[in-house]
């Protein structure tokens, strides 16, 4: 079964989650709008399943996965989908339920990390709402990015087969997701960062070990890989990176 | 099976639409935290979870959702393992990926409703961030609002069992989701969603024949239903609420 992913071009965005899945498991997959248009892809291929007006399960936004018939949208639903299939899941229901909870519990949490630069309106400019920037920066970094990372810590340290993966004893799609996030702080924030690297050592070694899995080495190697820049959700705005 | 909803006791919340599902089921429940506390119930029983230190699997935030042994969080994912348990959601696996990824979607549009009165920090009052919200706000009404609508409007309208329901031919938890929604926004932009009216009349039939199903109006009637109020999602500030 070949997987066609559909994400904006040029950005890691939310579509990285995704393709860190699926390169980890070797899955054959397309990620079609990086591919020609004179071939039947590209962006027309992409906008195709957002703006035609027959479709009948259209998906709101980018990412969103083909398999087959099925047109998948929304990033956690596409890993909750690809999860099993891709042995990146918990075997029984309990598990797979945890999994998908931690995975949206992250969605929130980049959705503030976009926020944190796109306060006020995400069609406009940063340089449009950068007062604003500013003071929501602020309470993130105070207030939201401990609550949230204090929690993720906790999860990895409470897992009863402690200290290598979120859930249970095998690497799921979650921890992907965590060494992605860590990563994208760590280039958006990288003075608040290392400052916060000794209270959340957990998720950190999680980061790293993720990093040295061959398939995700050779990954990050790749041209596949996207580089972090300044269109995506995690930014470098040295002006809004302070340590705390 | 009894489930026990724990959420925070005073406002709607994201809670509301796990009620409305449970409700609309007839399903045998308890609203934990509006319970007396001197009966084990109360917020110190909702509270056990979020902050007890030897809790496996905490959730990040209420609600939550209590089954025997199994505790559930995130309300997408609550609703999801609801859904085929009480009734209200696709015998087909296609079907339920597609419900659930409509509940992500509005709950999107929900965390950008909470940001137009809270733009810079949760934990700040409205009055500290009155001018971030107005301006915020504005671009709700002008983009953010309508792109959404307009999505769910056309769902609905392309639905091949034609305007009823988002998913197929029967209710499912994505229906009562939509009439708290337009309930919500009624209330807290009664001037815009009056003009919006005529743009999504199916979204409001929808909303209006929800009201009306007996256990839903039974529910609406009772003390159960706690009222719209200054402390939830849906907020009225007189002075940001503009017809488009």
């Amino acid at each position: 079964m070949r997987y066609e992913l559909y994400y904006w071009p040029s950005i890691q965005g939310r579509g990285e989650f995704v393709r860190l899945a699926l390169e980890e498991a070797g899955a054959d997959y397309v990620d079609v709008a990086r591919l020609p248009a004179r071939h039947g892809m590209g962006m027309p291929a992409l906008m195709r399943w957002l703006d035609g007006a027959t479709i009948e399960r259209p998906p709101f936004a980018p990412p969103y996965l083909k398999v087959g018939e099925l047109v998948i949208g929304q990033t956690a639903n596409i890993l909750q989908y690809l999860g099993p299939r891709l042995g990146l899941a918990p075997r029984a229901e309990a598990g797979r339920i945890w999994t998908h909870q931690l995975q949206l519990t992250l969605a929130d949490l980049i959705n503030e990390i976009h926020d944190t630069h796109h306060p006020i309106a995400s069609g406009l400019y940063y340089e449009d709402q950068k007062l604003e920037a500013r003071r929501r920066t602020a309470d993130f970094r105070e207030q939201r990015l401990p609550k949230f990372l204090d929690y993720f810590e906790q999860v990895l340290q409470r897992n009863p087969r402690r200290g290598s993966y979120m859930v249970g004893a095998r690497l799921s799609y979650v921890d992907l997701s965590v060494f992605q996030l860590i990563a994208g702080l760590r280039y958006a924030f990288p003075r608040l960062m290392t400052g916060l690297a000794p209270q959340y050592r957990g998720l950190f070694d999680l980061h790293d070990r993720v990093a040295i899995r061959p398939r995700i080495a050779a990954y990050l190697a790749s041209k596949r890989r996207i580089a972090f820049n300044q269109q995506g959700i995690f930014r470098h705005y040295p002006e809004l990176d302070q340590p705390l």
